[in-house]
């Protein structure tokens, strides 16, 4: 099913230009969770799959600038396209991606392309509030539920609501399951940041404080420590910690339950998500949702 | 009129997100002739000025990335976004501006919407054929027509023939005049980079194929040249030039009949767009097209 998804996305830039193909070509392919999704709620109609290929160029073309703006030299594990080329080169190739997956978008129906583009609008919002948020200590947790719903989220959310709607399904159930399934998942990856080594994330671990992302997890520590931890979190903040200091951390992470406190949010978010869409008995969806929970931390 | 535009374009982004608002402001604003263009072709309505506010927050957006990819620091004299800010506010503006305007268009027909997503896509390719082609010495004609028609034509193409179907006039013939428009004026810039002199360019004379464009007239130099003439052209590929050699070149440009052999087929395109309108009588839509051949050289 996927290979289907991934010619068509193939052809789709081949249709556009022989330059754009052989870069495209160098971009690294990812899990294509949104495809996933798109098929396991849609089937494995043509309709389906050109759906699940212009998210999956959509997403694609959002990394390829998110790259450009966090300077990130790597992208699962290789090289990303702007530190292969240069950042002028990722950024034209977005362009291209964007630009043909909204055109493509033209031949779905009103809500489907509505939905998708209302996504892209907060999407690259949400990549400016994450800019915006690393500039200094950001400790309200409205603030960051919002940057993650827009940075993560709310991609995942119309890709349910829109696939769900490709089915004749109720496409507001599956936007819930789709957008809890998101905030989830980014809550999931920022506790690992805190909890996991470098080893199994694949990049350095309490990496997210020192690039000045307060994680909700540093929200939760800093409500809970007394005045003095609260001074010393504080000068951590965008620092190169000392061994000391990471075990410090970490060890006020666990005994404030921080990072529990985290976990039980996105596992509440997951039941939600369960239980939105529960009367379809959609097995695959549901695993996608405990695999997610029941991940080690 | 404009003025509805100017506020328009405001209040789209200013409905998106209040950081994206305050950097917007800082996006000089142009001569906006997408935008009266439109007005001109489909009258004052709300339809026509969200529509010519839609393609000037895409030729904004293009132009915002436009100047990331050429590093340039300046735009109509004054410091570009990617000079003032940095490289990445000026992507994420960018990002901004085009999804915001791939929104609104959902508004619009499927004719209009189709019709600017495919410019935009094909505007997308122009820059990427612009940034691979100055990379070496380019000397096939059809390929600069290629080029230009992708970077710079196509969106006037699209917003004169989407202008055209909202009034009910014939899209097609309106397609052609901003088509033809859009060439013409794009060889007029670069007849203007080697015939005019730095004061009236706002910027250094020159300076295309210094940084690597062959432009029409160095196609039609080089064709007319010697050997050995032809040699001494390539030598001068990427180059400062000393004050001989400009002196040379530009003798060369008028003695061989480059100059004017482009500036007639500007002329002619200009004229094919009158004809392709002739009989809507429209004095403003034939003014603008009169004003840019009647430019001095």
């Amino acid at each position: 099913m996927l290979e289907k998804v991934e010619l068509l996305m193939y052809n789709y830039i081949k249709d556009v230009d022989s330059y754009a193909i052989a870069l495209y070509n160098h971009i690294p392919k990812g899990k294509r969770l949104r495809a996933k999704l798109v098929l396991k709620i849609s089937g494995d109609s043509i309709e389906s799959q050109k759906l699940a290929a212009i998210i999956e160029l959509i997403h694609a073309a959002s990394l390829l600038h998110d790259d450009v703006i966090d300077e990130a030299k790597t992208r699962r594990g290789t090289p990303s396209i702007n530190a292969t080329y240069d950042s002028k080169t990722a950024v034209m190739l977005g362009d291209i991606l964007y630009s043909k997956a909204y055109l493509e978008l033209n031949n779905f129906s009103p809500f489907i392309a509505k939905s998708i583009s209302d996504a892209v609008t907060k999407l690259s919002v949400g990549e400016m509030l994450d800019v915006e948020f690393s500039k200094e200590i950001q400790l309200d947790e409205a603030k960051y539920f919002d940057m993650i719903y827009k940075k993560t989220a709310v991609l995942i959310e119309a890709t349910a609501a829109t696939a769900a709607s490709l089915a004749n399904k109720d496409s507001q159930k599956f936007a819930l399951y789709g957008k809890n399934l998101g905030l989830a998942f980014q809550i999931i990856d920022d506790v690992l940041d805190i909890t996991a080594d470098e080893k199994t994330l694949g990049k350095p671990a309490l990496a997210d404080f020192k690039e000045g992302k307060t994680t909700l997890p540093y929200i939760y520590l800093f409500e809970s420590l007394n005045s003095d931890d609260k001074k010393k979190l504080l000068t951590l903040y965008k620092k190169e910690l000392t061994d000391d200091e990471r075990i410090w951390l970490k060890g006020k992470m666990q005994e404030s339950g921080a990072v529990i406190k985290s976990i039980e949010v996105a596992v509440k978010l997951g039941k939600e998500a369960l239980q939105a869409i529960a009367e379809y008995k959609n097995e695959a969806l549901e695993k996608v949702i405990k695999d997610m929970i029941e991940r080690e931390f």
